[in-house]
């Protein structure tokens, strides 16, 4: 088959590759039948309408087929979905097929109009929406039970029958974007918007916020240099920089809704209509109705779950939480021991010994971050939520809380009971410089050198020459098929959270902390578009309009930066000094202080309104023109029907007469 | 002309008043006439397609007109303005004309499908809505501008040729709801629904606000009772009251918003749609366009507003709020003054002055509120908002910061600066005892009596014997028109919220604050309805889902009032007691303790969910129903296409064979 990268409208006979279906060796051939059938069937009959074709060449241990669709059916699951395209008068409106004339890049011809990742998608999306109707099971294995309503994608992925879903790259493309996004070195913005043409709105966002947090934090790490260089130490001095670090992350956050709201408004996901949210693939529960759809599914006693979160889940997180804090004891005890043997002897191997509480603790808050997170996940998806956003974000909560205690709370411990702001600001170092490092290397460039090695290893083993770079279809498929899979901005996120604290949290101690974050994220936008680009599978694009919970925990982040640069400053010796004879007055000034910054905090975030003043404008006009639409409509029909009414009047009138 | 209060449909002879417009004595004839023209004219042509009709019998000074509406033209106006109806499947689901057999209170015959108060709403919005077409100025007055797009009804009155709009009282439903609602004196929840039918959402949901909010605070009385009779003043005591009371009233408030949901959901104004806000009245500026509707209207440039908000409204409420403090600071003077005057004399005189200063404090607060409101509602008029929720929302600020200062700064002084928790009490009864009282007798028991005593003038001026009840219609309009308006639920929840500071903000000093406030406000439900019902004139209803800005408003005094409980607690001489030797480690305790509890409130804000799961459902149910309706249009239209184009490519195969 020749792989065709040009889609012609209407002609059914062009197929071109966009999503690729693994399934197991072992697959009935009834199975796949059924499976085949159903997928091209008409929409009217519960089918999809795509069109799909094995791959001649077959993998082994797998059999795998290629889907793709006419460029009309792609239009019109555009349309069902409500994704929201450039109109003529360029507003953003949401795609009609009847309309496709009036969109401004329209043009029957070029498939540019919906980008592969939004095609890719609307295959995944309304392949997950294929329905069981009447099949109790999955033809050609009795085991696989089906019931009316359940999508048979998600049971055949459950049951092991079908082994992957993901869709294709497109190298000419992928080199481009590549090439423009980290293949210069130099000092540019990301191509925001090819990134979001190749990889979807969710994970352009995470790049535009990782891009906008760190020019953001350029005032900060300009504003730390004198703060270094001169080793300023005076307490006003100081005040004056925690006041302007929390006021300007507060505005750096607000400024962001604004700057995202932008982004989704030019990507069409700030207006496109929610999705209704079906049961995740891993619920499980007694068969029953779903109250708003009246379709039948799983359903599961929400006081079981609750049962569950709040008898098993939380004593198992501060049991977790208490670990981490005896942990942390542990350490200072053994680094307490290695300085007074190192005292005692004085050998090199005392010396040598006191790295090692440090080290070692490094390595234990790695290894039980790792622990913990397999534990929530396991946990989380045994407390069985119906929604994927809800289980997300149980998740999520769990894995900030112990992530946050980890990481920060030997911090916490060196600032506020040893009260010891020169080792606070050693270990701040080291903690930040270990963890950056570590995670470059652990999340990019490690898979990155693996990938490569597999990579030379299958093409060695195809005998392709790395001199062509076009590879054949089925070559391409079996490599990206090896490929790992990329699971979501999730860790991403999480990095840049811990180093919001680092850098937020004591920054009156350690002004040097936001030009270490500023270096990081610029190595970092390379690393992960590296990432992105080449170590992953093509991951399927995701609408997202926000950073969704991750935009709350930064808040909350900053309010407990606010918390502790109070008590920071407190604590210095130099302000201590000041109000020798009267300690009181110190506490209650600055809690006094820290409540107005608080206050502060919150009255500008609410001062500063999340979406600019031009979009609010744009989405008004739309707002106003659908009433209008309706009125007008209503209008209509009701002179139409006052006129009928008042004939029937006029000819009652003349009867009477 | 006789009152005919059954409407029968289609028949436009029978003519129902239901709102009064009350034109000045001097108003030219021939704007009277393009006025009727207007309102009486069809939709297409501009115009509302009402009825009006002169009262015969007219008042002096005025001429008085009363407009009504065929049942027809009543329904088509409840689907033009998104009314929301209880379905025959139980479900709310808007209006619309063509379905109108399938709602479940639905008769043709009868009219209590739209309840008065809805009639008179749609004859009010549908008036406001006669907008300018081709006029430059009022026909017959010159002097009036007009521009197109203009409302025509906003105009008349702003330029005074309109004097008032209002609706008129229902006699009969009048008694019965006064009846039910206060008549009887025996314990029993309010008519909510039948409060709600008769004065509209707005109102309604005040009277559900005030009656639950007398049981919640049910709860932290009878925990106030022994605190009050055994004098308890251990520190662990009122810890446990005081924790008690700052969750108590979080969860008060946060089960208010799922209890507001169930009710505005069961009265149609949860899922009604937001009308697209017009500019106030009183907004003025340049002609311009507005870029959301297209439509000419004044424009003004939002940096002029904001200079007028931040360089003189702000200054000026600075300013009203440093006059605050001095006059306290004035107050405490005297206060000392008086005392060291009785002690060095000692006569019935110097015992006597001793009360002088509270009194004239009191009176000096409530002066300084009623000038600082006129002040207030000028500034914000001034600051020329565009539209009436941005105008109310500045005017709530200024007053709410104002009387919150006026009203506890004393009591702040006291607690934290004198430290004297015996005067702190004694100022706090005070001070909560003259303000209910006077409220009771300003607001409600006052206008009663005036509006009785000029009933009976103008009755005995008629020479109605009062035996006879039903009043000849002039008669009703004669009397009506004369009494006050109501200005909207302003002043009652500022009043609420004035209480819920007294009981909150001071709870571990003062228990029996509740119990008073629960003892008022039984009171204030009678006296609040008799006001509505029999002081002032019938209010146009409004449709409300939520109390707005007020909800934040509650929410912050309960912020607020956890501060100052825990210090409180922190000053109270028992706990001190116990801290003896060392006051850091008690002020840290302190403020730790409320980082904690406020915490927990936030916590327990997000926990507990702002809608009730069974209205959750409803509304999931009708979003996935207009979901499904489109995709189920889509898929048709999708089929369609595809037959055809189908077609077409077979005769395609056909020639090309």
């Amino acid at each position: 088959m020749k792989r065709n990268s040009s889609i012609s409208e209407d002609n059914e006979f062009t197929f071109t590759p966009l999503v690729v279906l693994e399934l197991a060796k072992d697959t009935h051939r009834e199975t796949i039948e059924w499976l085949i059938q159903r997928i091209e069937g008409r929409k009217h009959l519960g089918g999809a309408h795509f069109n799909i074709r094995p791959l001649d060449d077959q993998v082994e241990n797998s059999k795998v087929y290629l889907v793709g669709a006419s460029w009309r059916r792609l239009l019109l699951g555009a349309e069902a979905l409500g994704f929201v395209k450039e109109y003529q008068d360029g507003s953003m409106r949401a795609f009609t097929y009847q309309n496709k004339e009036d969109y401004k890049y329209f043009s029957d011809d070029d498939n540019d109009f919906l980008t592969m990742a939004e095609r890719q998608f609307i295959i995944k999306r309304e392949l997950e929406n294929l329905r069981a109707v009447n099949e109790t099971t999955v033809p050609g294995h009795p085991q696989v039970k089906l019931y009316p309503g359940k999508s048979i994608i998600r049971r055949l992925q459950t049951s092991g029958i079908l082994i992957q879903l993901y869709p294709l790259h497109d190298g000419a493309e992928l080199k481009k974007l590549s090439f423009i996004w980290y293949g210069r070195l130099k000092l540019a913005f990301q191509p925001l918007d090819d990134i979001q043409k190749y990889f979807g709105q969710n994970i352009a966002l995470y790049f535009a916020f990782l891009e906008y947090f760190t020019i953001a934090l350029f005032p900060m790490a300009v504003i730390g240099v004198p703060y270094y260089l001169f080793a300023w130490e005076d307490y006003d001095k100081y005040i004056v920089f925690a006041t302007f670090n929390l006021l300007w992350s507060t505005i750096v956050l607000e400024v962001w809704k604004r700057w995202c709201a932008k982004l989704s408004y030019s990507w069409g996901t700030l207006t496109m209509k929610r999705e209704f949210e079906e049961p995740r693939p891993g619920f499980h529960g007694k068969l029953g109705l779903n109250p708003a759809t009246g379709r039948k599914e799983p359903t599961y006693p929400t006081y079981k779950r609750q049962m569950r979160i709040y008898l098993i889940s939380m004593p198992f997180v501060c049991l977790s939480l208490y670990t981490c804090l005896c942990v942390m004891m542990v350490y200072f005890r053994l680094e307490k021991w290695a300085s007074t043997y190192n005292e005692e002897v004085q050998s090199a191997f005392s010396t040598a010994l006191l790295f090692f509480p440090s080290v070692l603790y490094v390595v234990v808050i790695e290894i039980m971050n790792r622990i913990y997170r397999y534990a929530a996940e396991y946990l989380t998806s045994w407390e069985n939520h119906r929604l994927e956003s809800s289980y997300q974000n149980h998740l999520i909560v769990k894995v900030l809380v112990f992530n946050f205690t980890n990481c920060f709370a030997s911090l916490f411990y060196i600032a506020f009971v040893l009260q010891d702001m020169k080792l606070l600001r050693q270990n701040l170092a080291a903690l930040l410089i270990t963890s950056q490092i570590l995670n470059q290397f652990v999340e990019s460039l490690l898979p990155y050198w693996l990938q490569k090695r597999r990579n030379r290893k299958v093409k060695q083993k195809l005998r392709i020459s790395s001199v062509k770079k076009e590879l054949p279809l089925t070559d391409q498929i079996k490599l990206e098929g090896d490929m790992d899979t990329y699971l979501g901005t999730f860790d991403d996120y999480l990095e840049l959270f811990q180093q919001f604290g680092y850098v937020s949290l004591f920054s009156c101690v350690y002004p040097l902390a936001a030009i270490l974050a500023v270096l990081n994220n610029v190595a970092e936008v390379y690393s992960d578009a590296l990432k992105m680009c080449r170590v992953f599978k093509r991951p399927f694009s995701e609408p997202a309009a926000d950073m969704g919970v991750w935009m709350l925990a930064f808040e909350i982040m900053g309010v407990i930066s606010v918390m502790t640069n109070c008590a920071l400053i407190g604590l210095s010796p130099q302000v201590k000094g000041l109000f020798q004879e009267n300690n009181i007055e110190l506490v209650l000034l600055v809690v006094g202080i820290e409540h107005i910054l608080l206050a502060l905090k919150f009255i500008l975030a609410f001062a500063i309104s999340d979406i600019p003043s031009d979009i609010h404008n744009k989405l008004a006009r739309l707002e106003f023109e659908s009433i209008e639409a309706l009125k007008q409509k209503q209008m209509k029909e009701a002179d139409e029907s006052l006129a009928k009414e008042q004939e029937q009047e006029h000819e009652e009138k003349k009867r009477s007469r």
